[in-house]
């Protein structure tokens, strides 16, 4: 029986671009376990009620229903060890830190390049919600936040120095195969490759190509999507 | 036999504050295995041209030579396997990019922070280069790079957020031991510990609770270095 996958999405249902969600595909097709997604909107929170909280990503496998991309990818690689996410224990602790990382630099400096297109490619009925949510968080308004973005993709760029650091040395952030690290990195790229037209690598930056073979893994599953 | 560690001194030979020599000596004590350090100036190239470079750390284990900590680290889990550094390949990988992140954000933010206390440290012989190599690195004076630190000290804390997310959720960066990932980012703490008298971390930050952990394993070697 396939995993089920409440997956954030567009007003076009096949527009699927939460960074958080992109991590779990990606771990789910690491370990070769047939999913079926649910697309899901900012407002369907009734629909995930079930999981005891309001985000996505939420998995149900069978009886079993767990939330949180982190949480996920530990509770997949209890079930299924092999091929490993993580690498063992230690491996796991050290990409929490990378997943901490991402989350407290890339998340936020993506956003201020995008915050605007995502309104765009969103369901109406999320507007209102996504709008004041994220007009409090940035103290202004969307086309404030997303505004000079081309002055500051320098900026950003420079940001992931340590990933250009790590991929001069090896292939993979997990090493010489893709292991979690490069779900969370690669999954959170998915989301200005999915709710964007930007260009946020620069073609000729190693981050770039190493980007270009996380898309070719599973069979092309982050090639695939559609885009804006 | 006892490994030699060629180790970066101030003008007092007790001063000891080279960020890179210090993720040597925490790996060194994890393994369990003694060392005898030979005090070492940046002008003293010709004492380690054996190594067939000029930057410590640089070890002699027998007739064995490593330089650059990393790879010290890596030659140091080959050699003796337990206690683990890095929990296997994956996690090395992993820590790869903690290093990366230590070195491409950390490292440059304390520097700006404590480049002039260090002047101060170092042995007179070695002022001349140190002045010369740090004023190209920064264009500007060793003074007006450190200039202001007070206002910028907020700042740089807010670099730490990663490590604060990760410490959340377990004791250590290595998880529920010390893994290199702890030596990486504690060995680079104790360069401002041993060069400067900055409260680099507020007490009540959680980093600063880590570091203090830190600073009690191997029998304290981190908490008896003489401070300037």
């Amino acid at each position: 029986m396939s995993i089920i996958l409440y997956d954030l999405a567009g007003a076009d249902p096949d527009l699927r671009f939460s960074p958080y969600c992109w991590r779990t595909r990606f771990a789910l097709a690491h370990k070769g376990l047939p999913v079926e997604t649910v697309p899901w909107r900012f407002t369907d929170g009734a629909a995930i009620a079930f999981s005891g909280q309001g985000k996505v990503p939420v998995i149900r496998d069978g009886e079993t229903v767990v939330f949180d991309s982190w949480t996920i990818a530990e509770y997949l690689e209890e079930q299924a060890p092999s091929p490993t996410l993580f690498g063992g224990s230690t491996g796991r602790a050290h990409a929490l830190f990378i997943n901490a990382w991402v989350d407290a630099v890339l998340v936020g400096g993506i956003a201020r390049l995008i915050v605007r297109d995502i309104f765009d490619v969103i369901d109406p009925k999320d507007r209102d919600y996504f709008r004041s949510s994220r007009e409090a968080r940035f103290g202004k308004t969307l086309e404030a936040v997303q505004e000079g973005r081309e002055q500051r993709l320098e900026g950003f760029r420079d940001l992931l120095l340590p990933l250009r650091l790590v991929l001069r040395r090896q292939t993979w952030l997990g090493g010489v195969a893709p292991s979690y690290a490069d779900h969370i990195v690669a999954g959170t790229l998915m989301w200005p490759r999915c709710a964007s037209r930007i260009s946020l690598l620069d073609d000729n930056d190693i981050v770039a190509r190493w980007f270009e073979r996380v898309l070719d893994l599973y069979g092309g599953l982050g090639r695939s999507p559609k885009r804006p």
